[in-house]
């Protein structure tokens, strides 16, 4: 094993099956990063239309300053094809198909055909435990979870999660190769069900849903004050630098007069029953927890591709780590577009 | 009533009680509105401190662009006093004093002696609830919560909460006049403990806590978590327009599986009493859910003032409302420092 400074990307090739909307973000990323790439399109039309979608994403990349090479230099590392053995000299195989546990057993068995022994296999499901999966390879102590969030080539989000049977050195490769992408990862050594993430957050929508129910508040204030409360803090802080920072003391007598009064409820909250019931799908179909013009739905896709790519510059301001180093040259230029 | 937009911010004069942090940089966002504003300062020395401190916030708001004209002018609208017939005649007074019902008690007692019979009161409370602090105005009904948050003048948040007695020409008026001082404001018709953010992140504390003391994940991963993860789209979307964005139809998968599993805790976690009985304040006195050496702890402030100047002005460029409006040109020079 090598240590996080050893790595040497371009000599890790990585493979991808599954080039939809996120295999294909995330074979950007992984080019941006330096990784020569196998992307597989196991389903047909999928090789033409991901050859064009990676294209179009890694022009935008190269808008936001994010290539350091000419554009033909990340093109000439990539390869697209629909046939399994271009997997072989693979380090490393990140599976991004369908949340459907028939489908991926099915291409694990295909990888695993190919791939060498040593070949790290990785999944990035957020719905299905990795440890249930992992049983669908020949050598489980090389499978692992990456969970990546879109757009993949400029967030820096990233769950890693072990199965019960994922070696701890896997982990740890893994771990150090995600910052060399560029990620602030987090490594869950137990797959607890919803990964952190979704988790708590989920506490929260179990809390809002009950407020909302009770018409104690509206959806549109709900996200007025996470939009300008939480939101003026949580990318600087997380939630236990903000307890620091607001000095631990009041949240001790907040929790004593609060938590009695939370929600345990264990079912579906009725307005997201009723949503789903008439298959209302948000800004997809304009009707949801809000409505929707077309117009309107089209400029939530743009106002988050160009809110991300804000927001990870101004995150790269304020590395990670308890101390928020200050403003540095270097972080100041790469906010620069 | 006026409306909105007849609203005059220099004919309303506001009166504030209690010039301490929160006080004076109320006094600034009031100021910047267009306010003439009365401060009044009962604590020993808390006039001078206040005028030098109020002072310091201004210089600090016109490096940052917010200041339209010349620093004199917001300064001749401003009057400190120790001498509560300043406020006679105030339409509007904000109460910011210690969190201790006798002290507000004692101070409404003092400005109800002074002020008209329609002036409105309002408490800067975040923990006792509306509706037992208006029992002790002499017209409960011109009686409200306004919970603003720091900075005063660099943020979009702010709670308003009614008690059992507000009337709603005072809750609409209010909620109105939020928006001249370039608040994103939230009505709460009931005040419910904790509020709205409180309640809610409260929610999502209880859970992090469990998983925590659970060793399934670190406090270090759980702040990346949310600082990359939730902090990508959280400014941009709050909650339900997230889920909007995402479709709808998985949460409602995931809330199945995820809620039964969540904790329904009552009580307060091990690890915040261990905290609180070792006299832990994060970061003002270095030791906390993280520890920090001196010169640490100093870097947080200067980068949560640092972060908040940025995410406001980035705020600015996404509307409130479903439609994220795509940059304007008026926005996008805001955003210029």
């Amino acid at each position: 094993m090598v240590t996080r400074n050893q790595i040497n990307t371009k000599d890790i090739i990585v493979g991808i099956v599954g080039l939809g909307l996120m295999g294909s973000s995330i074979a950007v990323a992984l080019l941006i990063a330096g990784h020569p790439v196998v992307g597989i399109a196991p389903i047909d039309d999928e090789k033409e239309r991901a050859s064009l979608h990676i294209k179009e994403l890694l022009l935008n990349a190269a808008k936001t300053g994010l290539l350091k090479r000419p554009l033909r230099d990340y093109l000439a590392s990539l390869t697209i094809s629909d046939d399994y053995h271009e997997l072989d000299d693979c380090q490393l195989v990140l599976e991004c198909v369908l949340e459907d546990i028939e489908v991926k057993k099915e291409i694990y068995r295909k990888i695993t055909r190919i791939v060498e022994r040593k070949t790290i296999i990785a999944t990035n499901t957020s719905a299905i435990p990795i440890s249930v999966l992992q049983q669908y390879v020949a050598h489980p102590e090389n499978f692992i979870g990456i969970h990546w969030s879109e757009p993949a080539f400029v967030t820096r989000f990233m769950e890693i999660t072990k199965g019960n049977e994922t070696s701890e050195n896997v982990a740890t490769w893994i771990f150090d190769l995600a910052h060399c992408w560029g990620k602030e990862p987090t490594l869950l050594k137990k797959d607890i069900r919803g990964f952190i993430t979704n988790r708590l957050m989920y506490s929260a929508y179990r809390e809002t849903f009950s407020l909302v129910e009770k018409r104690q508040v509206s959806i549109e204030d709900i996200d007025k004050a996470f939009r300008y409360g939480v939101g003026s803090w949580i990318t600087l802080m997380g939630i236990f630098g903000r307890m620091d920072f607001e000095g631990l003391k009041k949240y001790e007598t907040v929790f004593n007069n609060i938590f009695p009064e939370l929600t345990n409820s264990d079912s579906v909250p009725d307005i997201m029953q009723r949503m789903v019931d008439i298959q209302a799908k948000g800004i997809h179909n304009c009707h949801g927890l809000y409505d929707y013009t077309q117009a309107e739905a089209e400029q939530w896709d743009k106002a988050f591709a160009s809110f991300n790519k804000e927001i990870y510059h101004l995150s790269l301001l304020y590395p990670s780590g308890k101390t928020p180093i200050e403003l540095t040259k270097k972080s100041r230029e790469l906010t620069k577009e």
